[in-house]
């Protein structure tokens, strides 16, 4: 394997150094080959990874950044006063060529119109999209969905290239050899769903570049009827929130009944490792590390309340979209179907 | 109580009659002032009651329809050659003032499109929308969501409008005297989301008739944050076919996981009273009974695949619907709001 370099933004998050430093470790540890470069505040950094016995070395350098986008701040004011920023400095390692991907777990908004502007956009992708993967009901097959959030409103052209992205992504890390691809819609039926639905689906239909699958309804969402499940950024936000929402609410409830009474207490001792197991099995932090997708460059968002398991998780994902050439790999396949749609 | 008529589409749904006729003779024996129409199949009907040693009484009254809605079929094809079917002929005795509410659990779109032609909408209002109760995480306080899957495309007035009526509904059924309201967005500051929700949100904001809270978003969904969610229809239905799918694919997973031994099945016994008051508190049959609402007319919506205990409780919220005079509250509300704008 060759060398791997990677730029972290070391400030971002709820938590900061303190879970990203360590994650980093870990995930060095892991892998020969890795090189990372933890961008923020060089003496903040430099305690943290003093406290962990630590020190920057060959595969491990810091690179100073003064300033720290907040979680709460506005994307466009970011933009525009945040030129050093530990995660405008790592997009711009990227930009720069000395890292090959970046990660942060900050402000997504801030995030995705900082990494626009400085890789810019992959040609014949006119908007970047958020993909993340999840876990399906059939045994340990995951999904991609996409776009998560990053565009509320999306043309036909747009849902397409979502779904060539999609596609891409899912061929080269999960080595799929034609992924299968559905569009989010509210019924089965050809005639449900607004216009840019029914339009893409058309164009996905007729197109020989996707193995396009028809719709998926929110109830089949996690049935693992496609390896790709493509859709506007407002619907998908709400779909993976809701589902976020849903799975803690009834968590919650889970936890209410085994404390409501001593039989109930006791029951809970023995159900415990069942439990378990299935937290295991929808753990989120296994699916940390969402891509910004259509950018000349690899940006990894991990969660901002990512733990440092979660963290390193995101890392990995980093490296092995690095490892797989998935930018090349997406922009051979883009100018493939635009050249087929002038010939 | 006075006498409410309630007409029921009795051909309708997975199960039709089987299901249909059980749940209006469990629920005419609860309400001693409750008459129903059963709207079908005369010689089907008549079957079915004396299967049950019932027959049909001042209380119970056969109407004969010829033709049924199958479940797939396309809105407008029902509309134009099923003049005669379960479905239209319920909404027809609304109409006529025969009965003063139907409930169907046929096909939906159907059922909106013949409602809609048949009764009219409201003055002041341009479209209906389908609302239905859930549960949240406070307690026993329940939220009302609208638009469930109606409109894929909503204009501001459209949100506004369905803010009013979900308000007028939670304030008429719940007793809630000031119903909050919000709106479903992808995030929670002012500058997130379509142009449609930031103008919505705005417009809310500015009426004094709307204890408007803000935005809200999908992990908070049933958070239990106000008495009405509001956001178009495809984004409503995403979020609560999603929500169903989340919760069945945990459904399956704690199954598979006690099932997956000899020790985790015994702890299955110990915990199978937690799991029961569990679907308990989630159990879909009790939120049975979505309204279209913003018509001329009370139309009650029970599930397809619902049995006899939930096709009840559907027929219950048309006659708790009738017994509040929503109707009537929601018209007036509109007349006052429309009088404001005007003046």
């Amino acid at each position: 394997m060759k060398t791997i370099t990677i730029a972290v933004d070391a400030m971002g998050g709820d938590y900061g150094p303190s879970v990203i430093v360590p994650a980093a470790l870990q995930i060095l540890a892991k892998y020969n080959a890795l090189h990372l470069v933890l961008v923020g505040d060089e003496e903040v950094l430099r305690k943290e990874l003093k406290a962990r016995h630590a020190c920057d070395q060959i595969r491990l350098v810091i690179h100073h950044a003064s300033q720290c986008v907040e979680m709460g701040e506005l994307p466009a004011v970011a933009l525009r006063t945040k030129k050093d920023s530990s995660m405008r400095v790592a997009i711009n390692l990227v930009k720069e060529g000395r890292a090959q991907a970046c990660v942060s777990a900050g402000n997504t908004g801030a995030l995705m119109a900082t990494a626009r502007f400085v890789l810019k956009t992959l040609p014949g992708i006119d908007r970047p999209a958020i993909i993340s993967t999840f876990p399906t009901r059939v045994g340990h097959k995951n999904m991609r969905m996409l776009d998560l959030g990053a565009n509320v409103d999306c043309s036909v052209d747009n849902l397409f290239q979502f779904a060539v992205m999609g596609s891409v992504l899912a061929s080269a890390v999960d080595n799929i050899a034609n992924p299968t691809v559905c569009l989010l819609n509210i019924g089965e039926e050809d005639i449900k769903g607004n216009e840019q639905v029914k339009e893409a689906a058309q164009l996905l239909a007729n197109s020989k570049a996707i193995h396009y699958m028809g719709y998926v309804e929110g109830d089949k969402l996690y049935h693992g009827l496609a390896d790709v499940i493509v859709c506007d950024g407002f619907v998908g936000n709400v779909a993976l929130k809701t589902s976020e929402g849903v799975a803690s609410f009834i968590r919650q409830l889970i936890k209410e009944a085994f404390y409501s009474s001593l039989f109930t207490k006791l029951a809970a001792l023995f159900a415990w490792p069942v439990m378990k197991s299935l937290s295991r099995r929808i753990d989120p932090d296994r699916y940390n590390g969402a891509s910004l997708i259509g950018l000349k460059g690899i940006v990894i968002k991990s969660h901002g309340g990512a733990k440092t398991q979660a963290f390193a998780h995101a890392i990995e994902e980093a490296m092995i979209q690095v490892e797989k050439n998935v930018l090349q790999l997406i922009a051979e396949k883009i100018e493939q179907l635009l050249k087929l749609s002038r010939s």
